[in-house]
This record gives C-alpha cells, structure tokens and sequence, in this order.
C-alpha cells in the first residue's frame, strides 16, 4: 500500500517519499519493510531508533525518513488501523449448523459449523455467526451483527446492528434474583425479562449481561464493553459508554450516556449515574452519581478529595512511623 | 391469566375485579394488558402512574384499581414469577449429540445438538442439555438438573439434582497448583480430586469450580453462585449460601452454610468462615471468620467497626485539607 | 501401587512395610486403602487419626504406620500425584470435527467431535483438542499442547508446546481499542497484532488474552495462569510467572520473569514490572516496579511499608474511637 493511498484515506500531508509499506507496526517490532505509528513524544527515543520505513507522525524529528505528518496520531488511528484489516469474506451456511426451519434469515450471511439456531428467531443480512455459537428461539440479531465462537445468546435477546459478541460472552442467562424462605434456603425468582443490545456495541470475551427479572436489561447503542464484565439484571446503560475488563454492575442500575468505567470498578445495585460520568479503575460506587463527576475509592467520591484525603492520611502515617522510628534508636 | 387464579397460587387477597392479565411487567414498563408489582413504598409514586391494568401490591394507594394485595410482596416473588416463566418442553435426544454407548441415560432426556458425552456418565431422568455442552467421563448428572449451552464439564464430576447450571461455566478444570523446583520453574501438580455439587444448586455463566487436589471440591444443596465467580481448589462451601458475581474463594476455604458474599468479595486461601456470615461486596478476607459476623473491609473485619473507623480516619482527613485550604488563603 | 515404587520415583526412605496403596487421598479424606501425605506440622494432629494405611511425611509420629519419609512432602508433590493421574489414551480424529483442507496436522492426535479448525493452521505432534474448541485460520498449536472443551482460538495466534489452554478460555480476541470522535462516539481501532503463547504455559478456565493493536501480546515460557484471568492487548510478559485467579493486566505493561500475582490484583496500563516481583492480593499497581520488589495495596507498595501504614492508622482509629466512646459515657 501506498502512502499516498493511506494519507487520502486518513488525512495529513505526506514527507519524504511516496514509497509502499507491507504492514503496520509498533515503533520497536517494525521491519524495514513496515509502516509504523509516533502516538506520544514519550516514544520520540524509540522513534529515532525505529527500522520502519515510514511513519505516521506529528514531528519529522524521527528516523523513518517517509511518512504522513497527522496533528494528532491517535485520532487517525481507527482509518489507519483498519487499512490493514484482515476481511473474512467468508459466506455461507454450513451443512453442520443446525437451524430451526422457523428462523428468518437474511441476506449474505456467513453461518458456521455447529451453530445452533432454534425457533423463530430472526438473523438480519449480513450477520456472520463461528462456529459454537448457539442462538436461542426468539431472538433477533440486526444486520452487519458478528457472533465469535462458543458466545452464547439466550431466549428473547435482541442485538442491535454491526454489534460485535466476543467469543464466550453471554447474554440473557437469569439474572441472580433468589428470595430466602422461612426455612432459610434461596428460592429461585424467575427471570422473565430479556437482553436488549443497541446499534454498534461490543462486548468482550467471557463478559456477561444477564436477563431483567420483570424489565428487560438494555444497552444503549455504540457502548463498548471490555473482557470479564458482568452486567446485572434490569440494568439500563446508556449511549456510548465504555466498560473495563472486569467491572461490574450490580443489578439495577441505571447508567446514562458517555460514562467510563475502569477496570474492576462496579457499582452496588439500584444506583443511578449520571452522563459522562467517570469511574476510575477499582472503584466501589455506594451511592447514585452526578453528570459530570470524576470518582475513585470505595466509597467512590470525588477523585480529587480521594486523593486529597489518602494523601494526608499517609502523610501522617509516614510522620508518624518515622516518629516511631526515632524513638526507638535513641 | 386472572387474579384469581394467581392469587390461588401466591396467597393474598383480591380487589377491584377479577380480570385477566397477560404478563408481568415493572412498574414502569408496564403496559394496558400486563399485571405489576410494588416491592417498595420507595416505588410508590411510581405505582400512582403506572398503565398495568392491575397490581400485587401491600397498599391500595396505587393507581391500577385491581389486583391483589399482600402482607409483603417480595416474598411471594418466586411463586408469581414461576406462573408466567416459558417451559421449555423440548425432549429428545439429538441425532447430532454424540453420547458414547457407555453412558447411561434417564428418562424424559432432552439432549440438544452438538452435546458431547463421554464414557460412563451417567445422565439422571429428566435432565436438560443444551447444545455444545460437554460433558466428561464418569460424570453423574442428577435427575431434573438443566446445563445450559457451551457449560464444559470435566471428567469425575457430580452434580446433584435440580440444579442449574449457566453457560460457559466450567466445572472440574485442574486447581492451580504448582510447585516450584530449584530452576524457579512451576511444576505443575496433578489435579486427582474431583467436583461435588449438591442438590439445587445454582452456577452463573462463566463461572468456574476447580477440581481438588487431593480431596474433593465440594458445594452443598442449595448455595446459588452468580455470574464469573471462582471456587478454587479443596474448598468445602456448605449449604445456602449466596455468592454474588465476581466473588472468588481462594483454594482450601471451608464455608459453612447460609453465608452471603457479596460482588468483587475474596477469601485468601485455607481459612474457616462460620455459619450465618455475611462478607459485604469487594471485602478481602485474611482471617478465619466466626458465625453470625458480617464483615467488610480490606482486611476484613466486623463491618460496623470497619466503618466508624474509616468515617472517624475520613472526617480527620478532611479536617485537616480545610485548616491547610484556610492557611493558604491567609 | 507399591511404596517401594513410589519411592523410586519421589525419593525418601520407606518405613513400616512396602505395601500396596490404591488412591491418594487428604488426610482427614483417605480410606485404609489410601496413601495420604503431611505437608505441614499444622496438620500434625489429623495425621494422627488418619484412616490411610500409609503416608509420605517429614516425621513418623503419624498414625499410619507405613509411609515414605521425605525432607520435604510439598516439594515431591508434582512427581507424586502425577504418578496417579488418569491419562487420556484417545487417540484419532474425529468424524464430525471439521478441519480445513489446508491444515497441516502433526502425528499422534486426539481431536474431538466438533472441533472446528480453520484454513492454513498447524496443529503438531501429540496435541489434544476437546469437544467444542474452535481454532481460527493461521494458527500453530506446539507439540503436546491441550486443548480443553470450548476453548476459542482466533487467527493468527501462536502457542507453544506442552500447553494446557483450559475450557472456555479465549486467545486473541480483540484489544479494547478505541478512540473518541468529535461526536463523543467510540471508533474502533481494529487489532492487527497476535497472541503469542510460549511453552509449557497453562492458562486457566475462561480466562483472556487478547491480541495487540500493531504488536503482538506476548506470554513467555512456564508462565502459570489461573481461571477469570484477563491479560489485555499488547502485554508482553515473561517467563514462569504466576498469575493468581481473577488478576488482571490493563494493556500494554511489561512484565519480567518470576513474578507472582495474587487473586484479584492488577496493573493500570503501560507499566512495566521487574523480575521476580510479588503483587499480593487485591493490589492495585499504579506505577512502574523494580526487581525483587514484594508491594500491596492501592496504589501498591512495599508491602511492610503498606502494612505499617496501614496499621498505625487503624491504632489512631480505635484510639479515637474509644476516647469518643468514653466521653459518651460520662
């Protein structure tokens, strides 16, 4: 590919010569042949050390001496990235997948080996489904939507379009919904609700969103959902949210638009969040939260009075130590 | 359906008329044709808007004029939920299940396709399967028990009966366990203890009990396990206790029965916790744990003191940022 | 068994009489028939009611009167227990796995029913691939590697030899990648990097690696990893590290060798961790760390440093605390 070719589809102005680049590469494991990207001017060093022919760079100060200088490298890289994307054009329905006669399907599709698809459900065109996957009676899965191997999607589920369901996930198994008897034992609460997923959202590998009980758990349109994450039952995010490898949400909880949440922070169930709320990694959020807030610690509060008040605190403590310190060598 | 009928089934009494209902909903999702219900007078504004054409409900102050009143509500959840759930009345064995001639098989089976069953299993009457489930070698499945799609099972592991287990939940694979040898390489040491699970018991989607050691790794009857929770290896969790999602036992934990955990909560390894515990979300227990204690905290302890000490170090904390926010303004 | 054999194999001096054992089982677990093994004087006591009829030991005031005497009974383990594990003779390929014309496939294979294997893989001598797995096009499995049940492997990722990839664990789905547009929307940016799987690795049940955005994640030789992992994109870590469940690494850190993670602890992003560095449990690392470091807490530490800190906080706590309840009093 052309630099040339590239800088049309990505913007900037290009430097040096218009040569070809075979792939594209980090600054440190690109060859001579590579395409190579400057994210930060913490890597300037690695830069001027770096074997790719050609760089997407805010500087020429580097030593790939061709390249696309860009104001801002990291904006450009989802069109640069997906330049180089490796297509499966694969279509078709395997002989091996077993779809009810009930199901409605689409147009263009790509079904693989061993995938299950019980009654009534609708696959919209140009769905790919790997193989493993089962699909259960009910559900409906839009146009331009990809199933990975071995995801499983209960009863009633509903994607959106151009989702992407990361392999292992699973949508719509029972929310944890158990009331204890007189005798002290846990007695099941069905869970009749279903999974609703928008437009444009992923959901990581092995991660979860489970059933409403008597309301449907939803996910708003192009939220991202990272690896290992549990969503709750009766849960309602928002738009546009982003969700950290193993954060969770306790049941519940509403979630508005443009929130982000770090990895491992969950929040205890029936809270309310605000829009372009952000959790920061680790964090335990006990109460509802306001537009606009940045939170940590746990309770979760304002991150500045958390780091604020950690910061005395062991101040002190350290004070004190040495304090302690003292006194036992005199 | 009509209150009638329900009210047969769950108790309470009727008012405003006998009407028919075709589902339930939440409060607020409720439309013209469905019933609802008031689990709390926090939802009771809500409950004056609400369009159900009829309530379950502990006051009459709401605005469906029909349906049935009850001393508490969400105690009558599991019965009312259960007249509404889908029964999945499937049976059979699939022509595509590979089931070795070995294996015994109940009665009143529903094997779906694409399920792999090994050697010697033994699968009890009116057990469910559902599609690329695997199931070991020398397995028992009790009677009445569903496994839900891609749930791997390892070989030797027993389940009880009537429980349920969720997709992508893996039961038996090897503890982890190693030791490490004069080069600071892990041996690896062979996992020969197997999987028990008593009777209705609950395991969430991709959440994992691991075989023993040299002993078994055992849940007892009736323990409900959420979503991406881990029970390492040689635990003995007793009887009805609840494990909320993103809970782990580290290996060699001994539970006893009617404990709760809540999210994101951990034990370390080879600790003893009573009967009757509660170890209230993202806690860390370090320490055996004694009956009837509710605990919190990192390392956990008595959730009462757990919070007078935090709000007592918190309050200093934050006096001591206002005299300094004073001073520099003098 | 005879113990005469067992000693062979694990060393040590036999006392008492070179019988035949059948299983070996915990102490407090074993029946006559059972070889049992004392790892620690703190289960001194029980070896002194044990049902077994022999034991490995570090002493002989135990009651099963036959046994092999070792210096140290945990560091013979790995050659112990293996000595009783059940190995799996299958050998063949099944029927009903589909398996694309272009992969190569080595000698001596098990793969199961509903395997699915695509275009241009290797698959060398001696590996085992479980019912379920799914292994995308482009990738080499190393000689004697396990595949368990459910395991999705996506293009293009590479795995060394004598792994153990355990069910529902997922490689090389996508990085979490993502920029915001203008319109606060989140753009994906395609992962074109690989996993890359050294030997002798084990990585736990429905655990994740996930594959870079321009380079490849990267798991070195020995490296042990338990269940609910999460190891994000372009992570390069070392050689025989210990990653203890639940643990997670945000993408791009930098790990050495020898290290050890406990249960739930993880690292920010971009970060780099020396050589034989322990991270305890539940730590939260937030900076970069040296050799031989042992830190805990949030942002980890050294761990007595943390410990200390923590303590003389506490002391103040219940000090104030009891002042305050004093004063009520009077």
């Amino acid at each position: 590919m052309k630099l040339s070719k590239i800088a049309k589809t990505i913007g900037g102005k290009i430097f040096g010569q218009d040569i070809e680049v075979k792939n594209i590469k980090s600054i440190l494991t690109a060859r001579a042949e590579d395409l190579t990207i400057l994210l930060d001017k913490l890597y300037l060093k690695d830069a001027q050390k770096s074997k790719a022919c050609a760089i997407v760079t805010f500087t020429t100060e580097v030593k790939p001496k061709n390249g696309i200088l860009v104001k801002n490298p990291r904006k450009v890289l989802p069109k640069l990235l997906k330049l180089f994307a490796y297509e499966d054009k694969q279509l078709g329905i395997s002989k091996t997948a077993s779809i009810d006669d009930s199901v409605k399907l689409g147009k263009a599709l790509f079904i693989d080996d061993y995938v299950r698809i019980k009654e009534k459900t609708v696959i919209q065109d140009n769905v790919k489904i790997y193989s493993g996957a089962t699909i259960g009676r009910n559900v409906v899965i839009g146009a331009g939507t990809i199933i990975y191997p071995n995801v499983t999607i209960y009863n009633n589920t509903q994607i959106g379009k151009n989702c992407i369901i990361h392999a292992g996930a699973v949508l719509g198994a029972d929310g944890f919904g158990f009331e204890r008897n007189e005798k002290k034992e846990w007695e099941k609460v069905t869970q009749l609700g279903k999974v609703v997923i928008g437009n444009d959202v992923e959901i990581g590998a092995n991660s979860c969103v489970d059933r409403g009980a008597i309301q449907d758990t939803v996910i708003g349109d192009g939220t991202k959902i990272d690896n290992l994450v549990q969503i709750g039952h009766n849960c309602i995010v928002g738009k546009h949210n982003v969700f950290s490898s193993m954060a969770g949400l306790a049941g519940s909880t509403i979630v508005g638009d443009y929130c982000i949440w770090g990895g491992q922070a969950a929040t205890a169930g029936h809270l309310t969040v605000g829009n372009d709320v952000t959790i920061m990694g680790r964090s335990g959020v006990t109460k509802n939260i306001k537009d606009n807030e940045v939170i940590q610690g746990f309770p979760a509060q304002n991150y500045k009075k958390e780091w604020k008040e950690q910061a005395v605190l062991r101040k002190w403590a350290r004070r004190q130590l040495n304090k302690e310190e003292k006194t036992d060598e005199e």
